[in-house]
């Protein structure tokens, strides 16, 4: 084991692999998807989920206009789309048409729900704070949609029905698999 | 596919699995080490990362104090103890001693580097927000310590060389692997 010591950090990659969502958004009649890898749990109680959105997209208009997102859970079988919604803009194409992506309006909020997510989280904006190039939307997590499948009895998310996407990096994907169980008490 | 719609978000698990990074502190000759699911990249440019940590934590007191952090990335190899790391409190246990943790103190900060980790970033911190049940720590990236082996040529993370770990709740861990390629702009 060799260990580079850098204090000029770009590239700034070190930390993929991460997991992948994509967020969808909707604003008269205008609906977007985009892939994110910066998102994450801001709290439990009351619950709120997080996601990091360059200024200059179109899902950042939408969310501005709408205050409402969806964070949609993928599987790796959704890698080649998640790669492909970021090859283009939402502002020059309607990517649910262009990428034929099943989705409905969510129970409380009118972005898009995508079928293929195992899970998908109906935000209302709590809020919108610039932390640097990307702006951090915070949302009141209001509904839940999950498939039933994807999840054992104690509600845990079940990697041996379902292989959730993380994003390495330059385009590459990878599988979240092989489940092992570690007692945090264990002697 | 048969798809459950609540409303009553909690219990607040379909998010997971989300990677696991170990966020290591240090204040007036004390040390810790907490396991997060929760912390995401908030920057490039600057390079910004943020960890969202529970307020009644030591390793919370420790940053407040210290105005510093480290992310350390792990592996597969390491989720024994990142579990033993959430199994006890830092105010009573030295876990650097008790789990026999590897670490030097950092390049630029005095919050110790985990050998075993694959990445670390050494982090100021530069903004501190509460944002529900847990506080949202933006940390500037003042150095990062890499294993060169784990990356490729053009810096991204090679997980044919590591396998890094992911959390799935409940004590369950699991690997992020099967690299695979989609090009964006591919038709």
């Amino acid at each position: 084991m060799t260990k580079t010591i850098r204090s000029d950090v770009e590239p700034f990659y070190y930390q993929y692999p991460s997991t992948v969502a994509v967020v969808s958004s909707r604003s008269r009649s205008r609906s977007n998807a985009m892939a994110v890898a910066w998102h994450t749990t801001i709290s439990r109680r009351p619950p709120r989920y997080g996601v990091l959105i360059f200024p200059d997209t179109f899902t950042h208009e939408l969310i501005l206009e709408s205050n409402e997102f969806v964070v949609n859970f993928m599987t790796i079988e959704s890698a080649n789309l998640i790669a492909r919604l970021g090859g283009c803009s939402g502002r020059e194409v309607d990517k649910f048409e262009a990428f034929e992506i099943a989705a409905t309006s969510g129970s409380t909020v009118s972005a898009p729900v995508l079928e293929a997510a195992y899970a998908s989280y109906e935000c209302r904006v709590f809020s919108h704070q610039e932390y640097g190039d990307h702006d951090l939307f915070v949302g009141d997590v209001v509904a839940v949609q999950f498939e039933d499948s994807a999840y054992s009895m104690n509600g845990t998310t079940d990697i041996r029905k379902v292989t959730p996407v993380a994003y390495v990096g330059e385009d590459r994907y990878a599988s979240i698999n092989d489940p092992v169980y570690h007692d945090r008490h264990a002697l």
